[in-house]
């Protein structure tokens, strides 16, 4: 299989056996993970970055690989997260397939492929996987762990299940349990995978490979991870130029299915599906409720922060701010000085990506009072 | 091809040649339909229902078909559109596969099925269609044309292009135009159809069917027509029953994915995928601004009614309230006595399906108005 891994990348391998939340252990497994600044004498300047469902450790560009990150306007010299104070480090998912070992990646004790062999993945898991990469950087304790939508969930699971991991928090358009609408837009993406009988029960190769099935999956990701009214004002009904008709029958026409498969060619080759569907249905798994007998805000008060800040945008259809409202209220009934805001971004859940003026400003503002 | 048509269904063969928007002909057309209550005297008490996407022309039960219909609770003596009263029509779109001419259709020209030789089918088709039928019960002017949904559009269309045709307007939870967001979805859920090797650019069986296809497009249908919010209280992250666990690999487990499941089981083999693309693609091409040079409202304000009400739910994601609210503005612009109404239903687009309370007395008031 695949794996798509950026220059630069360091590795930390696991302990090993690792052992998984829901049964099953790994062997010599590994995550990639790069870092931007210097870790100060006293070692208590360190940010931990955890991820959405697909980006890599590339969250900015450094000196071994100048390429343009995911979150390049927000990571860097006296940008809102300042690496000329912070030493920050962001790590690849346990379970993706971008250097950190996942179900695409080559089992040792069989000299296989994981594929669907590779034990079920929980949120709890990626969350013990990027902690290990913590402790073996000799931090002892985070300054701040900042985790985005998926990364959200991790990084509420990692806090609680280590405790004094990090000083703060900053959640950012992130959960504390998966609810029924996100639950359905991930169960469905995941069915047209599965029906792609290329997939073959996750045995394809880059020849016969799942390509209707990751296109439908990437769209329906796009469209919740945008909102109808950034599209308003983006896209309104505005045609293809007509020098480049979509011969197909119901092919493309509309401005807005032309960024959809845009969006769709990018993402196809560049993500093995096996690993796409691990780690989404690690999310529909989470529910911090769970580690505090059903109770939600109980389980967000287990976790004792200093100072804790969750954010999002009004337009997020995929992880609506009531959510990060609800993780601002139990962190700060754990004791934190807590704070919630709910941005007018338009561009839904992907708004932390692309508004810096406002993601920015909250983020910044946040690690400059801490 | 199967069509699915109901016991009791009427039919009204359609002017030959039936000159279609955008090219071509249809010959020997006919439109399904069914009536609950008397015409009177003066033929002033005629009200037409035009559908969504999916319904056929069983919008109640009535003696030659006792079966509930799809709006059983508006619709019948005593409910708000009261039978006692009024003589109701409701007609199967034009392009359905539930009793009226479509894609599933036999070409009688040629014997065969139409398929993709069917001709494009616009909005604006489907109202000639349905004007059809009411000028052959002699109604001169309807008292009232409701529309839902896809249904909001064609009663738009059919009121601008047939002036006079009703006095009053009901528009439920439609839409004076597509916007980029239900395209993306409507577009999405076409290309999942398109993708499924059995669709066989339409030329399927019922042996080989795209199953895999209308499976996902439904699903992603029944996602948009309900709310977060009502899931949330409905589904929560309730699992199923243990004893009947989904032994396929990422199978279900959710309650929320085997609701889906089951509408999706319901519907696929009961609409006709071709027929599905084709009216899908009908409302995307929807924009009653092209009719005023650009402007929607001026569009609107084309229309000449005594009066009007728009109604929709907040909650809904696909034809969002802001649209109805447009309607009104735009209605009462060209001179009616014009309302809107945005309910606070959790229910989302099938809002009028179901919370009867909120749109039964909103439709019922309306009508006693009048």
């Amino acid at each position: 299989m695949l794996e798509y891994i950026p220059p630069g990348t360091r590795f930390h391998e696991l302990p090993s056996p690792f052992a998984m939340k829901r049964g099953g252990e790994l062997h010599r497994a590994r995550i990639a993970y790069e870092t931007w600044g210097k870790l100060n004498t006293r070692r208590d300047n360190a940010i931990l970055i955890v991820t959405g469902l697909s980006p890599n450790a590339h969250a900015a560009s450094h000196s071994d690989n100048p390429e343009r990150g995911w979150w390049e306007a927000m990571l860097g010299p006296g940008k809102p997260i300042d690496t000329d104070r912070w030493f920050v480090i962001c790590v690849n998912s346990l379970g993706s397939c971008k250097g950190s070992t996942g179900p695409a990646s080559t089992d040792p004790d069989s000299g296989f492929t994981y594929r669907l062999r590779f034990p079920e993945l929980s949120i709890e898991d990626v969350a013990n996987a990027a902690t290990a990469v913590v402790r073996a950087l000799e931090v002892a304790q985070l300054a701040c762990i900042i985790g985005n939508s998926m990364g959200g969930m991790t990084a509420l699971a990692a806090l609680l299940q280590h405790p004094g991991l990090a000083r703060t928090h900053i959640n950012v358009s992130g959960s504390a349990q998966a609810l029924p609408f996100s639950i359905a837009i991930r169960s469905l993406q995941r069915e047209a995978i599965r029906l792609d009988p290329n997939w073959n029960n996750g045995d394809y190769s880059e020849l016969h490979y799942p390509e209707s099935g990751m296109r439908i999956a990437r769209k329906l990701g796009v469209i919740t991870y945008r909102s109808a009214l950034e599209w308003d004002g983006r896209f309104s009904r505005i045609r293809l130029e007509s020098d480049r008709p979509d011969e197909e029958p119901f092919g493309l026409e509309f401005q807005i299915e032309s960024y959809l498969e845009g969006h769709a060619r990018r993402f196809i080759h560049q993500f093995d599906p096996n690993c796409y569907l691990y780690l989404s249905r690690s999310m529909d798994w989470f529910d911090l409720a769970e580690h505090a007998d059903g109770n939600i805000l109980d389980g967000l008060a287990g976790i004792k922060l200093e100072k804790a800040l969750a954010i999002g945008s009004g337009t997020d259809i995929l992880f609506p701010i009531q959510q990060q409202e609800q993780i601002a209220e139990g962190l700060r009934m754990g004791g934190a000085d807590s704070n919630f805001i709910g941005t007018d971004s338009p561009q839904g859940h992907d708004a932390f990506l692309v508004d810096i003026a406002r993601f920015g400003a909250a983020i910044g503002g946040f690690l400059e009072q801490i």
